[in-house]
């Protein structure tokens, strides 16, 4: 099925789903849903109405059910209502019966009080693997791996290891990846499934697997996981404790879903704008979440009016100085931005190392100011043309030189330092970097009409 | 092995492995570089000076070299002195021998003359594989694929698909979804080699497979290719030509890769810089990548400063009125800043459909005014207690709250507008919104001024 043709066909399942529920015919949802892969059972899901909901629980079991809430993409806010409708006790069994990083997602982001309810009706093994995981932090790599793998002893037989796979099979997540352990559980080895087919039956997994594991820890910070599932294009890597013991791993499709969100984190930050902005919130919510923002942004603002209003002589005298400000400003802070996004780029994916933080400021300042050169060649041929006034000019173009090379440095260190002390530089955003960087350039601008004042006048 | 060990360790190897190339050591550098990861021996391969290099062909097979050169991460600019120092028929065996994804990433980087030598020189089979390939558009799915797969026959056994598998895996990329064909090629099913495992060996491969297979056009852009891939948490994603014929698959390193690339535009292009800066330019190459971007933000903000120049009696005579330009311009960029981003990152996502273009909008302008009121507010009681001045308080708020408004509208629809025509949204980048919100948040400030102008004076 192509895309078009998935989306009509879906269209026409999800009606028919509907229908059933509505009728209250539990054969015929059941012959239908439960043919469609989880991710598109959870799309169903979630457009069904409360009432059908109720229904869509009465027809399946816990199990059934936790197979697509594993799916769920929901909003932060959305998680408190999610379990509202439903018995505690059937609640708890689709949580227990999740997959349990995903388990530990939802139990965080609901009240403390469900939270140790759902975890003190829900089956003791699930309920004591889920909090373990829920001692880690929610950004690391114990935050977003599953303990439900299988691992194989280093002595067992390619036979035996086949026979044990296929009795784990049904309830691992990842099963093309045998991390091979010793009696003491430290992680020891790894072979995959790949591997283990193409070996021979009678071969010692000690012989037959790779002894050079790359794993990460369990404080890891998921970034640092990703970036190295995506260099090394694995599937899954294991994550061991502080004694080597191996205790998860973590699989390529958490992955996506880190690098979309990170990525997602930088850029929403770049634009000043919260993580947590969803295009289905209304205009209140958008504003109610930029306005933190855009009220400190207001106050910066009012600095530069403030400083401006300094040089209200100077601007009385030659009028035609304020036509300048905008595109002073404005040059400035787009360089400053394009600084900004590369340090922030460059520190969230590790690239930029301690070693080359002094080669980068370096190369954006030295950047900043070739820039600065030929636009401002630029600008003093278009003030000759235009007003005839080469003092003017010489101001002009010399603020853009300056300004722009300064924003550069201010948008390479300011994150860069943030960084160093331990503070995200994300928080540097866009727009507190434009501002200061409006300032910064309009001080030298001024400084400069000051100076030159005698022959403007 | 944690990552500051695995660094360490790996410096150690990587020393050891270019004094085994130095000393001309054959077998003491296969030893140990042979045991590594691909992407650690693409890492070591790219710290070589090109008398190493030279020695490391000497000893290695072309398909050794390939099977870490698969791995290799270049620039656009290194790919064509990949191949500088190597004898051109073992470049081709090496190019032949790489997974033809990415062979056809390095042949179309290069120069045509080189890319024709290699395919002639290559083995038949591989460069037609390759040459078919690169029909297909770098960002689709048929651009992505791989052709190296192993597909079932439906009249199949378990056992004897368990047989084909054992036989194929060395030669194919993804070996844990098979994808189940019938005589024609057609696409008929898939089963994993996990449901294979546990299946019964006399099944018939049709019994046990799922019919309902979520595949991609060859034509389908690799972003919703991604998107299919991430929502359904899959490991590859068939692909199919108009009729239906299997012709490779996508893997999840690949998606991975395409989530990584595909954010990082998305994120360049709202700061408003080219695609392919890089961390290693200098400051000369990032200077000439960004100043066609610069050079054409300097006119626009030039059409400011001449737009202000009309203004010029107004600002004579009530000079404090240009103390108040940045803030205004400023905000307006904000505001915009934020809804272009939203507007982009929901394009490129397939978040935001034809039906919810309208509803975004109203919701982007909805929520720049009553962000303008709020900061409307605030504005206005700091003039008062600064100032003492309620006129020119009354026209900095009205007019913050008609340009953050009007910036909103600006920053979502000319986006939404210029994918509709078929333009990539993302040349309407961060700063040209900017810019335009400028020109017409300060056209509202001084039209508002002259009304008041009685008053001021």
């Amino acid at each position: 099925m192509s895309r078009d043709e998935r989306d009509i066909d879906f269209e026409a399942v999800t009606n028919e789903a509907i229908d059933f529920l509505n009728k209250e015919d539990m054969d015929g949802f059941r012959a239908i849903f439960l043919e469609l892969h989880n991710y598109e059972q959870s799309e169903i899901y979630q457009t069904l109405s409360d009432q059908e909901k109720n229904t869509l629980y009465k027809f399946l079991s816990p199990e059934e059910t936790a197979d697509f809430f594993d799916h769920l993409e929901l909003e932060p806010d959305e998680y408190e209502d999610l379990f509202d409708n439903i018995d505690a006790r059937y609640a708890a069994h689709i949580i227990g019966a999740m997959q349990y990083d995903n388990a530990v997602d939802i139990l965080n982001e609901i009240s403390r009080e469900k939270m140790t309810t759902f975890l003190s009706l829900m089956n003791k093994d699930d309920a004591s693997e889920i909090r373990s995981l829920m001692n880690y932090e929610e950004d690391t790599a114990g935050g977003i791996m599953t303990t439900e793998i299988i691992s194989l002893n280093i002595l067992m037989t390619v036979r035996e290891a086949m026979r044990h796979i296929k009795e784990m099979a049904p309830d691992s997540e990842m099963i093309y990846y045998l991390f091979v352990t010793d009696p003491e559980n430290h992680l020891v080895g790894i072979i995959s499934l790949r591997e283990l087919i193409v070996a021979d039956d009678d071969d010692y997994i000690g012989d037959a697997m790779t002894e050079r594991v790359v794993s990460v820890r369990v404080s890891d910070d998921q970034e640092e996981v990703a970036q190295i599932v995506r260099d090394y294009d694995f599937l899954a890597v294991p994550v061991v404790d502080y004694q080597d013991h191996l205790v998860g791993i973590v699989t390529a499709d958490d992955i996506m879903d880190v690098i979309h969100e990170e990525a997602g984190e930088d850029y929403s930050r770049l634009a000043g704008m919260s993580d947590n902005e969803s295009t289905s919130d209304s205009a209140l919510e958008t504003a109610k979440k930029r306005l933190p923002w855009l009220i400190g942004l207001t106050f910066m603002g009012m600095i530069t009016a403030w400083m401006l209003s300094f040089f209200e002589d100077t601007l009385a005298k030659v009028v035609l100085l304020s036509a300048f400000i905008p595109v002073i400003s404005g040059m400035a802070g787009n360089t400053g931005t394009q600084s900004l996004a590369v340090a922030i780029r460059g520190i969230s994916t590790g690239e930029i190392k301690e070693s080359s933080k002094l080669k980068l400021a370096g190369r954006e300042l030295g950047s900043g100011f070739l820039t600065g050169v030929v636009c401002g060649i630029v600008i003093f041929l278009i003030i000759i043309v235009m007003y005839q006034e080469p003092t003017l000019g010489i101001i002009v173009s010399g603020s853009l030189i300056a300004s722009m090379s300064v924003a550069t440095i201010i948008g390479t260190i300011v994150p860069l330092m943030m960084n160093k002390v331990g503070i995200d530089p994300a928080i540097a955003s866009g727009p507190f970097i434009t501002t200061a960087n409006d300032i910064i350039s309009l001080l030298i601008y001024f400084a400069l009409a000051n100076v030159f004042m005698a022959s403007l006048l």
